[in-house]
């Protein structure tokens, strides 16, 4: 067995963020479904950004912010992601590097296609609604992800989000193989509602397959095992035999550990300024205890933890250590 | 005589800049003089910000800054600028019409050369240093610059970084003639200490022909003028018979009337975060002030308090609506 390098290794879109504030009015004017993530072309994405408001760029993806999220806890991440040949690139490499990701995306192979970019809407409500456009993060393919730093990882971390892009999902499949062949786990976050249900057959087959942690909102997991209530989705869990973490929002997290559930409160937050990246930290929160050997009670504590850091402020990285709140919080 | 369309029309450099906090090691480590502007290529900028530590990046360019700030008052600007054709530019084009300020910037001119960035080093003691990389700035030219705009424009705005580009330069020169002869006047802010070293004589030159209201702070005007202290420097404005204002930082501004000096207090700021602006936001409280029909105390209490607004966070655009603050303040 590979030496252990990382507690885990994502594979994701590497996506720069351009937050603006906006109302409600907006979405529908767009055509929005709040809360959700839907790709853009590039003349889609300038109608909309040409009537957003003021903004501010921050490096996201979600799959990344996870990755900044365990390097912020103090855990040992590695993100492989494709930026484009320019300045936007540049800044997401920076800047997911300097807060300590070991950082990989196609150096070698220069695309022409620009950095994607990500137009978020935050409502009143501190809810993001989430336009894509995917520019370089589509020519992903096998050729980016290295197989000895797969073998190398405690954990993959994989996204919903990139079955949507053909060529990324064979090349991410094809790393699920290589981790468990060297007997390596494999982490799944479920993304969005839309993604769960355009791809439903397919992430069930690779969840019963491959997958031995999902990540998931109750809105994906309802929607991924067509389930009306708690009830009907924790009976398809039960027979997934999967370890999975439902989020609920303020409602907290109910993981269930592939034959009974534990319901874990949401961490407190003085104000909801923009839920972007909650999912996310969850996750980092999550996978940095499970790597680290603690009981599942503590991993969704950690996740909560860093949840309810991120939602505290615009965009979807932490803005302070999170290895310090985990101190302060006896975590 | 033209219709006034703009209170204050500016032309200069349309920068994006990367902001990040750093020590003084890390300044001397790159022989940068602290509180300066240096001029970088693509090797030296990509140096610095390698090793630079998470960064913010926020539409910055000095006239720019000052034409948000008089859009913040609630006066009409505008700016003409540019950007290469580019996300960053995108960025920058978008982030300056949201403000409201009409921005003009070649559209009809493309560029292959990328939109200028600077990367901003701030102190603890809130200092900014400057290494400015200008990219598609330095095509600026005749052809950008619409006369009729011009001549439909109270004031305009220029800054003495243009000297440092030929072509730039050589444009600006030409739009203060018609500025002049369709009896608009001029405002020049000197920018940099060093800038007024190497262009000493092509800036006294166009100050004693062009330019009615000079904005420098004490190192710029000190070194344009070789003056030692600040009766040597009052003498020399004198001589030029210029209306100035000399800005001390925390010593508030001197203005000189073109016979008598009148001293302002600086306002209140709670922490000094980051000064990066302070000299443009002042000039844009001036300028407000003065296209308004205020009178020069009035003017330059304005100046102080944009300028207190914007080092009280990161970056040089004013983050609260300054019109808002001017009512508040009695102004």
């Amino acid at each position: 067995m590979a030496e252990v390098r990382y507690d885990v290794l994502g594979i994701g879109s590497a996506i720069v963020d351009i937050i603006a504030r906006t109302d409600d009015d907006f979405l529908r004017r767009f055509g929005m479904v709040k809360g959700t993530m839907a790709l853009t072309d590039a003349a889609q994405a300038k109608a909309i950004y040409d009537e957003m408001g003021r903004a501010v760029e921050i490096s996201g993806g979600s799959v990344a912010n996870t990755m900044a999220g365990i390097a912020s806890l103090g855990g040992t991440p590695c993100f492989i992601g494709k930026v484009g040949n320019d300045k936007l690139g540049e800044i997401f490499a920076h800047e997911i590097k300097v807060v300590g990701v070991d950082f990989h995306g196609g150096e070698n192979r220069p695309t022409k296609l620009p950095t994607a970019t990500c137009l978020i809407l935050v409502t009143a409500d501190g809810q993001r609604t989430m336009n894509t456009f995917l520019g370089a993060c589509t020519e992903l393919q096998a050729a980016d992800l290295d197989a000895e730093r797969i073998k190398a990882s405690r954990v993959i971390y994989i996204e919903g989000y990139q079955w949507d892009t053909p060529q990324a999902k064979d090349a991410i499949r094809k790393a699920c193989q290589t981790a468990k062949a060297a007997d390596r786990q494999v982490a799944l976050s479920l993304s969005d509602p839309f993604v769960a249900d355009r791809h439903r057959d397919e992430l069930l087959k690779l969840i019963s397959e491959d997958v031995d942690v999902l990540f998931g909102n109750e809105d994906e997991i309802f929607s991924l095992y067509q389930a009306s209530d708690l009830e009907g989705a924790i009976a398809r869990l039960r027979e997934a035999r999967v370890l999975a973490c439902m989020t609920r929002s303020a409602k907290g997290v109910i993981v269930f550990d592939g034959s009974s559930t534990l319901a874990i409160e949401a961490a407190p937050v003085a104000k909801v300024v923009d839920t972007t990246g909650a999912g996310d930290l969850f996750a980092a929160g999550f996978l940095y205890g499970y790597t680290h050997g603690r009981d599942l009670t503590n991993c969704a504590k950690i996740g909560a933890m860093a949840a309810a850091e991120v939602i505290g402020h615009m965009g979807a990285r932490p803005e302070v250590p999170l290895k310090d709140l985990l101190a302060k919080n006896g975590l």
